[in-house]
């Protein structure tokens, strides 16, 4: 992209912008700076598809009356290692930090402790949240359903969200080992890009709405997802829809689609966070085992493989400097929600 | 495969066939039968991979003195949610077998505990722990690494054990929600059926010493096994080594490799087992949204895709009436040793 289509902001400017459309669409205030954070975390990390881009989603989604916009979480200890935080139909963001101190402080008292959030909206990455974690020291595990959109391994019709997986583990020197995948083969919105380019998409994305293979992105938005690893990957899905659903009283992606009723607004329902203080098993050896732990990322980067969210981090030693490019015609769009 | 060609055993047989050659090799009494009830599980769900055919491993470690036979395991109470189990370097099961009522009590107590099995040797499937969980109606999750057989997506050589990774979910009126699968993309045992057969070998499974795609098993067995799922199934890996290692104490697959320096017996290390219960996050409401989970279920099977483990079940009702079919060869091989 030439430097002419694009836009350079600092994260200034991004935080600017941020506040400003969510505020002229009726964000109440509590919830500007948590979900302001998330968008700017995805700029200053490259993940275009996170960063501003998701303003779109959160303004479409705050006009579809689909997120209650002044939500106030409120937190349910059920137990020493346990909480549920009602997002009360807002943005999952301030629920989640609001029921961070807590699950930190429970995975630090029992070793092991389960945050779910309930009744959220959830536009995001599940970065964000793993990180928050790992900055503490601790290991973190989280997962959420999302919209009917992923056909289970050997069926025909959507049924899975694209239900991403997403783990953090604590390095005493450096970025965290964090991975954030979809359990579908793909993003739904690269198959979007295909489409709005005109291009094929690989076997082994979609189905059609008949269930069979294509090639055809059209065909393959109106059919169904596959997911990633084949019967594996559906597995993993059905434990997301699972554990980030019933087990936490909530819904599974079908539900969500049903409760979206057609306005095309971000997911709803719940989210599952895990997380476990490594001292909780180890006491006073913690640190000389997550040392030990050092030897298998050697073993990975020292054969030519690649950690995951490698780039990431690297981007977000630049971007503070260098500052985020926007597609021009995005920021003009934002520029005119502002 | 022809009647001649096989031998047809009760459960009761399988159980006398395993008791004498595991005792006539000196396995310890007290492991005697919480082995042999692993074994015993794995023919009666036809899981011809994980049945007597075990044997055959388990009389080998223990001849090649890489396994206690009779290791007394020790519990380690962390806390109100975590225990950890030395095997002190016997069989995984009797560890297993030891911790399980404090996990399941820390478990209800708490809503969610894990266990650290420490030291031990793990020859088998992951699903007997798994539904020992789910039979109690806890949701549950286990990993274990093994040996260093499987290269990091974009690697050359090999660093992850197959690394299986198995979650389960109780159903109220049947066979539990049960998944176990290697995180490499097949089977170590299947590349090695392939070869004795002069077979070549799907793409995707391995690469050579080179770290070059390979057709050919030998080179394939020579050089390193890939992930499923491409880099996703990598960092799942990733996880286990880091969760059922460092996080409790225990080897890594390069560890337990180098520990069993070349003797060829089953891997050496730690097992990770969490559970969780329903109750704990959901209380009187529980078997309401475990019940609602059914319509997951519903909507896998009513799309014709199936259900994972749902040959195993269908087996389990069928062979305690049938018998168990074993290779004539292998029996004579087993009747030999017991």
């Amino acid at each position: 992209m030439s430097a002419t289509d694009t836009v350079t902001l600092t994260l200034a400017q991004v935080e600017e912008l941020c506040h400003s459309v969510l505020r002229r669409h009726g964000l109440g205030e509590a919830h500007i700076a948590p979900v302001t954070a998330t968008i700017i975390a995805g700029e200053r990390d490259e993940c275009a598809s996170h960063g501003v881009y998701r303003l779109l989603n959160c303004v479409h989604t705050l006009k579809s009356g689909k997120v209650v916009p002044d939500a106030v979480p409120v937190v349910d200890h059920m137990s020493m290692s346990l909480l549920r935080v009602d997002a009360a139909g807002g943005f999952a963001q301030l629920a989640f930090a609001t029921g961070l101190p807590h699950l930190v402080e429970k995975a630090q008292a029992t070793g092991i402790a389960a945050m779910g959030i309930n009744r959220c909206v959830h536009f995001a990455a599940l970065w964000p949240e793993i990180e928050a974690l790992t900055g503490r020291g601790l290991v973190a595990f989280a997962c959420t359903p999302s919209h009917a959109w992923v056909a289970p391994a050997g069926g025909t019709s959507p049924l899975f969200g694209t239900n991403p997986i997403a783990f953090g583990w604590p390095r005493p020197d450096g970025d965290p080992f964090v991975f954030d995948f979809a359990t579908s083969a793909v993003a739904r919105g690269e198959i979007e890009l295909h489409r709005r380019a005109g291009k094929p998409i690989p076997l082994g994305w979609t189905i059609d709405a008949q269930g069979n293979p294509t090639t055809d992105a059209e065909a393959g938005l109106a059919g169904a997802l596959l997911t990633f690893g084949g019967h594996k990957g559906s597995a993993l899905s059905a434990m997301v829809e699972l554990i980030a659903g019933p087990l936490i009283g909530d819904m599974t992606s079908a539900e969500s689609l049903a409760h979206d009723d057609g306005a095309k607004a971000s997911p709803y329902g719940g989210e599952l966070i895990i997380a476990i203080d490594p001292i909780g098993f180890l006491g006073g050896a913690a640190a000389e085992h997550v040392q030990r732990a050092e030897s298998l990322f050697d073993g990975i980067t020292g054969q030519g493989a690649r950690l995951p969210s490698r780039r990431r981090f690297a981007a977000r030693r630049r971007t503070p400097e260098a500052g985020c490019r926007i597609p021009r015609t995005l920021y003009e769009e934002l520029a005119a929600l502002a």
